[in-house]
């Protein structure tokens, strides 16, 4: 089955800018905290400074496009989708939708974004270096068919 | 001649995270300052809410391909060019170069990023709606050659 | 009744600094976020723009003591509570406690924080003004005794 | 002769809220770059990791009292004093001053903070403890009078 997670969050004050909407750049914060979510809930790490099984993820490229805003004290839903898996890489999607009246989520999308995230050590010197993602991690990283998100 | 400008700037504390590196959202907001610094240097208002002829760039999508990590402390300077201009909406690119020793620019792109922002006023009930750019911004927007910034 | 507010919320990745633990600037953002859960659970505008009757609570002061740190992934509750009621400014008492295991809130206070905010309106060319706390809100603003806060 | 150092900034686009002003926990950001431009002045590390010379300025308090807002694209100085200095710890100010037309910082403060930091290292479980400041730090930590800043 394919993997997923969902964040339900409110948009705060100091995430709003004098256009009175959603920073641009805070959708990228909340799709992180939407992967955060998904390692939380599977009860791995997603990040280590054990030494000597440090595990870190850094983004090789992130991307979101915007079709309609949000507001202070909206609440919309962050639905994380796997995308693709690689031997060292991981692509995330993540699609964005408005709670209504009731709670209910919204069918259209006001936004769909990507995160595509290397695996990473530190070698002796801290050195971040790629590495083959964890076999039990990997074995939780489900992808999605493209239909549950290339729609949008 | 091709619209150009460049922003240097220093990573602060808070702008890195726990890796120890800038997160890969403030890339975000140094795209917008290097734009913000462009229209001061036009002198051109970026934003106006003067009634009646209310101008803004809310952004249609947004990316960063990151090659190299900043730190606290180092200095980078961000170059904006312009990839597209339509009628309502231009496409920036910014390219993210680390200041070395005796503050040369260095040659290697660490993070290369995209923005869309469309142009949009306000109608009467106070919605955002697209409108063609004002000539005289329009004017000021020289696409760079696909040179200048595709090699990245 | 004292009035009373409790936020719960999980540190994310982009909170923290490269020393590894929340940035102390954030503290000063889950208050807020508080604040507005609190005007939520009243059925209160935090804020409006509704011309004619515009509200704001634009800070006069704020502050927060560090007692131990918050780290990624760390789970905590803000407790608002309410130090003073003013003609047209009120005075909130925020307190961090960490959740430990099995999600009990811990005893010790690893944060107390205060803001200070003005009620405004906006006279007719824009400018923001002092205005007396609407009564309706006010009424919802019960100060807690000093014990319940000052032994932090 | 009493240490300074001014930072002069322009408010971003992303620093700004839906009332159209500078959030307030911003000015702690500033605050900090200012601290860390007065460093980097010094030519002194504000921070270390290098192993059995680790040394972090954990804050022990902050606090700002806000009398006008900032705004998109204002340009200001933030000026840093010192007002105490601990065996461990040291107590900054920071004055905010706008900067009117052609340039010259305007005579009324528009805000002003202070923060607290403590000198820490890390001991050899990794865990922050206080120590003396360095004495090479020390020797640059010059405080101000209080007629300096006691005005605000």
């Amino acid at each position: 089955m394919p993997s997923e997670f969902r964040l339900t969050r409110t948009v705060e004050f100091h995430e709003t800018d004098m256009a009175g909407i959603m920073h641009f750049s805070n959708f990228f914060r909340w799709m992180e905290a939407c992967e955060a979510g998904f390692y939380r809930s599977l009860g791995l790490p997603l990040i280590s400074f054990v030494p000597g099984n440090v595990v870190g993820w850094p983004r090789i490229s992130a991307s979101c496009e915007y079709k309609a805003p949000l507001r202070f004290n909206d609440t919309a839903e962050v639905r994380l989708l796997i995308k693709e898996v690689r031997t060292r890489a991981v692509i995330y999607v993540f699609q964005f939708r408005k709670l209504g009246e009731g709670g209910r989520v919204e069918s259209s999308i006001l936004a769909q974004g990507e995160i595509a995230a290397v695996c990473v050590t530190s070698d002796a010197a801290g050195k971040m270096i790629a590495q083959p993602i964890p076999p039990e991690v990997k074995a939780r990283l489900q992808i999605a068919p493209e239909s549950a998100y290339a729609a949008a």
